[in-house]
């Protein structure tokens, strides 16, 4: 297979562009950088559509069967294309899973209202998939879940959560009305280790607020739960990561 | 008063050159960016020593009162110094703090047994913050905790927790002859939330391990108390800083 080594390629044009949101859009695709992820990907069901490789190796042949394009191409245009690249380089863009709703039986949600770090909802993905959440609901504001720096962090979970984009406080009054609780972590809620949990049988939404500015008013007004972890020290806060990992694992340990 | 406008100004080369942990070392100096971590830095009482400033401002005043040789300069300059510049810039060098042992009434210790993710140890700081640890003992591996990047997660908490560099084994082997119980969090431990937790009268050190190889071998070993927190989904595994954040808070929570 012949070497790709120039950037104008428009294979290398094209995957490039995926690290932007439009572009992700426009093409329906995003990308995965690296073979560890992109196994994690394929694990998931999800579709390949083209990928590069520095060498020819075991998943080249996996992708080509599954109908992708794959292309050979120097180590410099895959740094040209990726945000980090790892010793035995590689890239995949995938088909963008569709935007459709959650599962109707999902007891455990999560909401994140306008998160705007990458970082923290690669993170927030990840736990949200060890703790046993069932799904996210992202905010307008919110990070793309299928960038780059997000999939990172998120470590495959990013394509194990069924995440939606969705105007968050239409959702959340709709699981509202089916029973759901919205449960909201504000300054002046109630202490975490003093509210119960929930019992297994309970469905409920949890809602994340943005790093700086916390969960917006007419979320917090409609929550049914507003609940504070205590600060027991000189912080004023944690991370945002942090605090929702430590929000879903109390939520939803056993009674 | 006079701006600088050459990066090779002597100030600032020295200013510069703290972003390197062997400079901090030589210099027994660290960098802090921005007005609100200069104020939290005199808050917790480090001693200025040079600052810059893009503007005139009260801030100037009060560190050239405390001591501190202050001057101004171009946005240039100050982009040249800092990992990051805020709208009004500025940034302070401040005396390290010395490396001491802890206090010896800390009941809540958390060790770091090579965390290398700038990022993850400034987070860990600020989680201990909140959830009242006394004292944080760093492995030789970990990150620095007077990194711009760990100063910058810990928002604050990395001047407020006392923290001590030193080698983990030894130091550890020395709080549990004292009595604290060394607890490791590990993949075949014990179920944390079927662990009862600490009493308030019991002292103890959590240890977090590094973000790939978990914790070492020997220090596993010689831990009395291993706990895993429950997958109960598809991840694998959880970020450094959210383990460390749900093992803090459960470990501590009112019994």
């Amino acid at each position: 297979m012949e070497k790709i080594t120039s950037a104008s390629n428009p294979a290398v044009k094209r995957l490039r562009s995926l690290s932007e949101a439009r572009s992700r859009r426009a093409e329906n695709a995003f990308l995965v950088e690296g073979g560890v992820m992109i196994n994690e990907a394929l694990e998931s069901g999800l579709k390949p559509l083209e990928a590069l490789f520095e060498e020819e190796e075991a998943l080249v042949s996996r992708l080509a069967s599954l109908g992708a394009s794959v292309r050979l191409c120097s180590r410099a245009v895959l740094e040209h294309v990726c945000d980090t690249v790892t010793p035995q380089g590689c890239c995949a863009s995938f088909r963008l899973p569709e935007n459709t709703a959650l599962d109707e039986d999902a007891a455990r949600l999560i909401a994140l209202d306008d998160v705007q770090d990458p970082g923290n909802v690669g993170t927030i993905l990840r736990t949200a998939d060890a703790a046993g959440f069932q799904g996210v609901l992202l905010g307008l504001k919110s990070a793309d879940v299928f960038s780059p720096k997000v999939q990172r962090a998120a470590m495959g979970s990013g394509f194990r959560v069924h995440s939606v984009r969705t105007a968050l406080m239409p959702a959340l009054k709709a699981y509202q009305k089916k029973g759901y609780r919205i449960v909201s972590s504000a300054l002046d809620g109630e202490d975490l280790y003093a509210f119960g949990g929930f019992g297994s049988g309970e469905r409920f939404v949890l809602v994340i607020g943005n790093e700086a500015k916390g969960i917006s008013g007419d979320i917090r007004e409609m929550s049914d739960v507003r609940l504070k972890i205590p600060m027991r020290g000189r912080a004023e806060s944690l991370n945002a990561s942090v605090a929702a990992g430590i929000l879903m694992y109390e939520l939803t340990k056993p009674t």
